[in-house]
């Protein structure tokens, strides 16, 4: 018997919840709860088979939050709203002694930082109280830092070389649309780059640093250097890393699309005031780019994201390469929504089972890399996410 | 003895307000106004001298129009505020029994249409009122239709084939910058092209008609076909005319951001409803470019338009080039603004002399070619605009 709250209704809400549904034998009871709850609604009208409750709640108000979880009583809270929200949301699962999950780092409304240091800040508080809360559980943070931490568990001695390669290589036959919350993506895409090397931070100017690189299944694409948090916390916790990189395949339209909305200031996280109201540009645009949650249907292609790995095992070089494909179309059948949503809402739903299964419950604050990888991996393979691995091939990097 | 109001304080206003200060043989009184009253001090101070006295009125509010021409009793009421408070000027004039001047056509708020079907209705009103209205009294629509006056009374038997050609070679130094309003700019460039061939309209997809021309000074540019409104009153107003065609030149950059704010939806010209408020995307994109009212500084290099025209005198072929090359940088010395609202505003300081004086008089409402050009182009070489012709030269077209 356990009861789980999803809170968010977005594309990866949707496919939480599917896939919770779709396993009674772990998750008995499923509240999903959202700002507006005709979206939750739908996704469990959809599902059918009374299998998901709905709420309405604020994800930006604790008391809110506590009032909803302290009448719902869930044994885990799965955040999949806005990384705005991360604060919030923990604020409310300590003073109410649940468990929490997420799949994006907390960022700050006003800065785009993507680190963990706000998160990571209320360790002690979760030991103390003795809940368990799992940061960044989704694909990319999530999954690349469960297959590096498999990596070091059964391939290495010493990790030295990590590159995180994450191609799209899916069209959506829209001319410009983001594959996540717009507001997100673009912040994330426009911002510097940044890798780790012999011990410190370097940072490059947006999109400095990029070349060919070569995906499984898919073939050669154009990617870019671009920070991503997991970074952060995977040069913590396997400190032979010399040097750890994220890369990210880019189309030429759409990053002259980038390019565009940056130059005509619509990439401004700042308010600017209009008709008297203080309106910050890329919220504004979110409202009229095509909305990610609906780009499913005509998705064709495959995503593949994994970790390119050189290191030291009994005493020689390796390298290895281990990823997971994804099809934006096998992903849309199953739940409604493409692969960019449906390889981050899985792991989020491994993760919460690790966690009600007790495989992963520890007081304090982790990055999921801290777990026994063994239970998730398997589980990967069982949900829709199954995952490839090459030994000692040429990984370009 | 003479008193003009100005309605309207962006680029345009502060040229005219600039030229019309600095004749006070004509213009005895100007009163500047606009919905934001600090605008209009702040140019009246830039002139000095107490030259230009100020007010604040809402120009979508006839009441508030009426009650500031009749406390303030202007000869003329010079319109250059936005094109969508034309009809609401034209409703104040006629119930104030005040000439009315502007320069551009009227155009609804919900649909990009450039047609004077609107203002043309207003003919018979002003005509038993005995009132004046001049419209379209800028460059392009304004000294375009003079300059193809000026040619029918005095270099042609027929025109046939007319071919107006706006080149803007200026660089401001800013990824993207419209250069003027940008909202009517982006509205303008972006619909289908259209031009009149034998009798009637043609319509092309926007764009898809270009060639490169050679500007004087300048040199070869890439033009593309687009609609503007004066070709609707030229074909009317001179009947021998075959072909009518209007080119301007862009930039691939400059298209690139076109294009991708249309991608985006930042283009479009209904409301979007956000955070409970209707916003048009188009007006909020303008609240977030650069101000073209202060691109002048830095903008380098020159406009150059004019019309290429060939048909008929004495029996033979003749062809005929007719322009005005105005520089960003004098225009700025002398105004504070840049050459493209320098073009549009010491015309229309110019045609409300003409009124003033009495060469450009007549009851009822008439675009500029209708009336004597030979005055007009007189005082276009005394003001800072001088042009100059060149006969049976190849016009590329």
């Amino acid at each position: 018997m356990s009861k789980v709250m999803i809170i968010g209704a977005g594309g990866v809400g949707t496919v939480v919840a599917h896939k919770m549904a779709s396993m009674p034998e772990v998750f008995t009871e499923i509240m999903l709860a959202s700002r507006t709850k005709s979206k939750c609604d739908a996704i469990a009208q959809k599902i059918g088979g009374n299998r998901i409750q709905t709420a309405q709640v604020d994800a930006d108000k604790v008391p809110e939050l506590v009032e909803l979880i302290n009448s719902f009583k869930p044994d885990i809270v799965v955040n999949v709203a806005l990384p705005y929200q991360d604060l919030t949301i923990m604020d409310a699962c300590l003073e109410t002694g649940v468990a929490y999950l997420d799949t994006a780092n907390y960022e700050p409304k006003d800065e785009a930082k993507f680190e963990y240091k706000w998160q990571w800040a209320y360790h002690d508080r979760y030991k103390d109280a003795g809940i368990t809360a799992i940061l960044g559980c989704g694909f990319d943070p999530g999954v690349t830092s469960i297959f590096t931490a498999y990596a070091a568990k059964h391939h290495f001695d010493e990790i030295h070389y990590l590159d995180i390669v994450d191609c799209n290589a899916g069209d959506h036959g829209k001319p410009f649309a983001t594959n996540f919350n717009p507001e997100i993506n673009i912040r994330e895409v426009t911002q510097k780059g940044k890798y780790w090397e012999n011990g410190q931070w370097v940072t490059t100017e947006p999109h400095e640093i990029h070349k060919p690189l070569t995906y499984p299944e898919i073939g050669s694409r154009e990617s870019y250097l671009i920070y991503h948090e997991e970074l952060e916390s995977l040069v913590k916790n396997f400190p032979t890393i010399k040097r750890a990189r994220f890369w990210m395949t880019f189309g030429e339209e759409y990053l002259t699309h980038l390019r565009v909305i940056q130059n005509i200031g619509m990439a401004r996280i700042d308010p600017v005031k209009f008709k008297g109201v203080d309106i910050v540009p890329i919220e504004f645009l979110k409202a009229v780019l095509p909305n990610p949650g609906e780009l499913g249907e005509n998705y064709k292609g495959k995503t593949s994201i994994g970790c390119r790995i050189r290191g030291i095992k009994d005493g020689k070089e390796k390298t290895y390469y281990i990823y997971n494909n994804c099809d934006h179309q096998v992903a849309y059948k199953e739940t409604g929504t493409q692969a960019v949503s449906y390889t981050t809402g899985v792991p989020a739903t491994i993760g919460a089972m690790m966690y009600l299964t007790g495989k992963w419950k520890a007081p304090g604050v982790f990055n999921v890399e801290e777990f026994d990888p063994d239970p998730f991996m398997e589980e990967l393979n069982k949900r829709g996410l199954p995952w490839n691995e090459l030994h000692d091939v040429d990984i370009e990097l």
